[in-house]
C-alpha cells in the first residue's frame, strides 16, 4: 500500500509552539524530510522539532538551492518529489516539515503539485512568525473591524507603498531583501513608534527593533518579520 | 505573590491543533477562564481543550454579551477583569482561553489593558481558522510574492470591495454578518471557482462551500471564514 504524505507546520522557533497533531505524527512516522538551502547545512525546522521525532524515524535533508532560474527550481522540485515518491511507493509514510505554517510562503506547497495527484496528502497548519510576534508583544494583529495585509518585501517596496494606504495593519515578511526601502516607507509614512521588527522570534537569538534609527544600524537576518500598526500600539 | 496571567490560543476546533505549550499550561494552571456569549451557554474553546485541563484546575465561564453599546462592553470587561484580578492577587495563575489565535480579533486583547499594567502576562499564539482551512484544502494562502488581506465582513462590504483591487488573496472573517453583499462582491469580480467558504473548520460540523449558487442557499453560521484567490486554486 502506498504511504501517506504529510506537510507539518512546526511554527516559528520555540518547540512549545508545535501542535499536538504534529508531535504525534513525528513520533511514529517512517520518514521526516526537511528542506535545506545548502549541502550539509543545518535545518532550523529540524532543530525545532528534533525532540519529538521517534527513535526509529529516518530523517533526510532535501536540497532546495535558492535560485532565480525557474527551470532550475523546477528541476529540484521534481528531483525531491521523486525521492519522496519512492519512499511512499514502498509503503512508507513521509512528513515534510516546514518552518511556520505550510500555507504561508513555504517550499512544501511548491512540491505538492508533483505529489498530490496519486496519493493521500494531509497538511497540518502551524503558528506563523507574525502571530508569535504579536503574542510575544501582547498586542492584537487586528482588533474590531481592522484589516491586516501580509506580504513579502520585494526589491523597491512598491507593493508595500500601495498596501499601506489601504490597510490598518501590515505584516512584512523577508525584510532582509530590501531594508533600505522599508526604512524609506516608514519615514515617508511617519511610522516611527508604529512598527516593530522581530528577528528569529521565540528563539535564543531573538532581536526586537522598535525605532527607525535602530533599524538603520541593524543587520537584518533572514528570519525577520515586521508588524506595522498605523494607529500605533497603545489602543 | 501575585499570579501570572496567560492568554492561550487554542486553535479553530480540532484538539490536535493545540500547541504543546498551551497543553502544558492547561494541565497545571490554577484557573482556566473562558468567554461565553450567553448565560449557561457552552464554550467552544473549552470543548476543544477540555481533555488537556488538569483534574485540580478550576474552570470559570465569564459572560461577554454581544452589544453595540461601547459602555456596556466596557462595563463587562471591567467586571470580568476584576474577577481575574482577584484570583491573581490571591496568588493563582489564570489562563484565558480563546478560539483561534489571541491576536486575531479576540476578546482577550480587549481585556488586557485592564490587567497588564501591574502583572505578568504571557500570550501563547494559536492556529487561525484561515491557516487551518488552507491546510485542509492543501492550498497556499500565499506563494511567491503574493499578498494576503485579512478582514472581517462589515455591513455593506465596502472594505472588501476596496481590498479586492489591491490584494492577490483575501481572507474574510465573520461572513455571516452580511452574506448578501459578499455574494454580490463575488459576482461583481467574477470570482466563481476562485473562493471557498468553510464553516466550523476541523470540527464534525464542518461545511465547505465552493460555488456562488451553493453559497446563496447556505445559512452561514457564526464560525465561517472565506478564502478568495483571485488567481484561482490551480496554480
Amino acid at each position: 500500500m502506498v504511504g501517506k504524505f504529510y506537510g507539518l507546520g512546526i511554527g516559528p522557533g520555540d518547540s512549545g509552539l508545535v501542535t499536538k497533531k504534529s508531535i504525534d505524527i513525528l513520533s511514529s512516522i517512517d520518514y521526516v524530510v526537511t528542506p535545506v538551502a545548502k549541502n550539509n547545512s543545518n535545518s532550523i525546522a529540524l532543530d525545532i522539532c528534533s525532540d519529538f521525532i521517534g527513535k526509529d524515524v529516518k530523517v533526510e535533508k532535501l536540497l532546495f538551492l535558492m535560485s532565480n532560474d525557474k527551470n532550475k527550481l523546477k528541476e529540484q522540485w521534481i528531483k525531491n518529489a521523486e525521492f519522496i515518491k519512492e519512499k511512499l511507493e514502498n509503503g512508507n509514510d513521509v512528513a515534510f516539515i516546514t518552518l511556520g505554517d505550510p500555507a504561508t510562503y513555504s517550499t512544501y506547497m511548491y512540491m505538492l503539485p508533483y505529489l498530490e495527484d496519486y496519493m493521500e496528502v494531509e497538511t497540518i497548519p502551524g503558528i506563523t512568525s507574525y502571530a508569535s510576534i504579536a503574542a510575544k508583544l501582547n498586542i492584537p494583529l487586528m482588533a474590531g473591524n481592522e484589516t491586516l495585509g501580509v506580504m513579502p518585501v520585494v526589491k523597491g517596496c512598491e507593493n508595500i507603498r500601495k498596501a499601506i494606504k489601504h490597510f490598518d495593519n501590515l505584516v512584512l515578511m523577508k525584510v532582509c531583501r530590501d531594508k533600505e526601502n522599508v526604512v524609506k516607507v516608514l519615514e515617508e509614512n511617519n511610522l516611527e513608534g508604529k512598527f516593530v521588527l522581530v528577528s528569529k522570534c521565540t528563539t535564543d537569538d531573538e532581536n526586537i527593533i522598535k525605532s527607525i534609527s535602530e533599524l538603520k544600524e541593524f543587520e537584518v537576518p533572514y528570519l525577520s518579520t515586521m508588524i506595522i500598526k498605523k494607529g500605533g500600539f497603545d489602543e
